[in-house]
């Protein structure tokens, strides 16, 4: 903490305050200078292009911009680049190659808060929760006499009248993975899931899937068988051009009347008028979606907001206290490895 | 079919429509007179009275008030009586007792409808599903920029930061171990459950049941450390005098500041007034509900309708096609069997 090192210690610039968690990680240490934003709101580019200026490292959240003119503004002194998130749209990948800055990011620890959201959705949207729920906040339910099918919506479970039980997947990676693990004991018994058109299918893969999540079946479909075979469909593949509107009109009409489609990605990956029209004709049965086209600028008179059957989130997938600590922390720790020249927590090496 | 069996056919009266997949069980047949309330709303007293005359069977909703004054003006002719329901509070046992009158319900085929919502409420509490639906719905995501913590909750699954997941239940019956069973992936670690207090506690049972679930910890406690050690606390305990506010202010104010309850048993086990204080003055984290105390006659200005951190449900828990249609069978079934003195599916023999 003495004034001996001041001058010697690397810059690290921070573009938001990380809570009481993680903070003391980076202003307790004497062998960096931590330099935050201030205020609890997006951090201000002018401020950041002239905090950035001969640091070492820095460490932005989603919501920043990083491009060639922020990069030149630090110079060459920065060695490493932190990410609070997983994904990395917003970094110039060959940007950071050119100036061999490296890049840390936060995978695999928003897992198990994004899958809660997923099997949440499911449930919302086959129960009709965005309707019953309304019914009671408005003091309709007084007005609403019991009869035997009111408020019902298909089971996610296994019963007697539907033993089977079919699970599609858009995108079969970790989040899809510890999704269907939380399907397992609601009685699934089929998963299907949609690959990477790039990779080839692997039936001993799956077998192994099948044996390892105690399913009778998991196997790779075509987008058309899964659409018509699943009851709940997730959307859990990465956005871009790749797979934008994987899930259109076409998808949707194949889907069964009684399915519903959750997504927890990105929300280029539904076609948004398409869906409107399979839920208002009936289509389908709901929807659940974390993501959405536009975000977040959606207004209240958007159609999926006044569609019933449709329940959607502020994008909260990763939004738990736990995982948001655990990001920050990582978030951190990979800003320290990289300035201090250790072992990066998780470095993205795409890159090299 | 033919007019000659009309006059020694038994009479069976259903007070309400089953649906398509239910009523040609009863209908189709030609051993049987079935006479249905013919409206889509509560069945009516009076009509009931005069068409139960000279039945052998009746088939009723929890809705339906059974009463001696029913029972004498259906005659001596009335061997069975089968509800469309789990529970029997609206039927007077002592009163079929006497008249030798068989009984039949509809337990265990609503296990898994109930198991899926109190997962569902789980979810909402945790990640705040009232609160953020609501800005969405509200046309305010526009105005929320995102922050680290924005729209945090705690998380159900176990986590770096949390490894540790503790699940409170109030009653261990069918539905508590169907909801465990699913909890199970989400990393739960640790089972406390309050049960009856007439039974003795059972180490080996509890050990039994760890080892069948796959869980580190199962054990029965008292309600105080079920209180103070629980993530979420789950309530699906019969109702009735014996458990009456089972959850009032002393146990809240036990209950850690991050955890949840869920009730998806009957209003009556949760003092409503206290839970009220608990969540404005944040002695807990949230409340899913799917009953409440007074219920349904539950306004918009109920305070728990106007808390941002209650879900409220209006009774669903039963209320999906698939075992509502299961219920319906099993009740026909039963009208059957206790009517053409075969076994009956589910006879209900605690008034023997």
């Amino acid at each position: 903490m003495g004034v001996f090192v001041a001058s010697t210690r690397p810059k690290v610039v921070v573009t938001r305050n990380l809570g009481p968690e993680t903070m003391p990680l980076l202003l307790e240490r004497d062998d960096v200078e931590v330099v935050v934003w201030p205020e609890d709101t997006y951090c201000d580019r002018k401020w950041l292009l002239e905090n950035v200026r001969g640091a070492t490292g820095l460490l932005v959240m989603l919501s920043d911009r990083v491009d060639a003119e922020l990069l030149e503004a630090a110079g060459p002194s920065l060695k490493v680049l932190s990410t609070m998130s997983v994904g990395y749209e917003h970094v110039p990948l060959p940007e950071l190659a050119k100036r061999n800055i490296r890049l840390g990011y936060t995978p695999d620890v928003l897992t198990d808060a994004v899958a809660d959201i997923a099997i949440m959705l499911a449930l919302m949207a086959s129960r009709n929760a965005e309707e019953v729920t309304a019914v009671v906040r408005n003091g309709e339910w007084p007005k609403r006499p019991w009869s035997p099918f009111m408020f019902c919506g298909p089971q996610l479970s296994a019963s007697t009248v539907h033993p089977q039980r079919t699970a599609g997947f858009i995108g079969f990676g970790r989040i899809a993975q510890a999704t269907l693990k939380r399907l397992v004991p609601f009685g699934l018994t089929t998963c299907l899931y949609a690959g990477n058109p790039a990779t080839p299918a692997d039936p001993a893969a799956d077998a192994a899937h099948a044996r390892a999540f105690g399913l009778p079946r998991v196997a790779r479909v075509g987008l058309a068988e899964l659409a018509a075979e699943s009851d709940v469909v997730f959307v859990l593949a990465p956005g871009g051009p790749a797979t934008r509107h994987v899930v259109d009109a076409a998808f949707l009409r194949r889907m069964k009347s009684t399915a519903v489609l959750v997504n927890a990605a990105r929300g280029t990956l539904v076609d948004t008028d398409a869906l409107v029209r399979a839920l208002r004709e009936r289509w389908i049965w709901g929807a659940g979606l974390d993501v959405l086209e536009g975000e977040p600028v959606i207004h209240a008179d958007h159609p999926l907001v006044k569609e019933p059957r449709c329940t959607l989130l502020p994008h909260i997938g990763s939004a738990s206290i736990e995982t948001r600590q655990g990001m920050a922390k990582m978030a951190a720790e990979n800003l320290l490895g990289g300035v201090l020249g250790h072992a990066m927590p998780a470095e993205f090496t795409g890159t090299k």
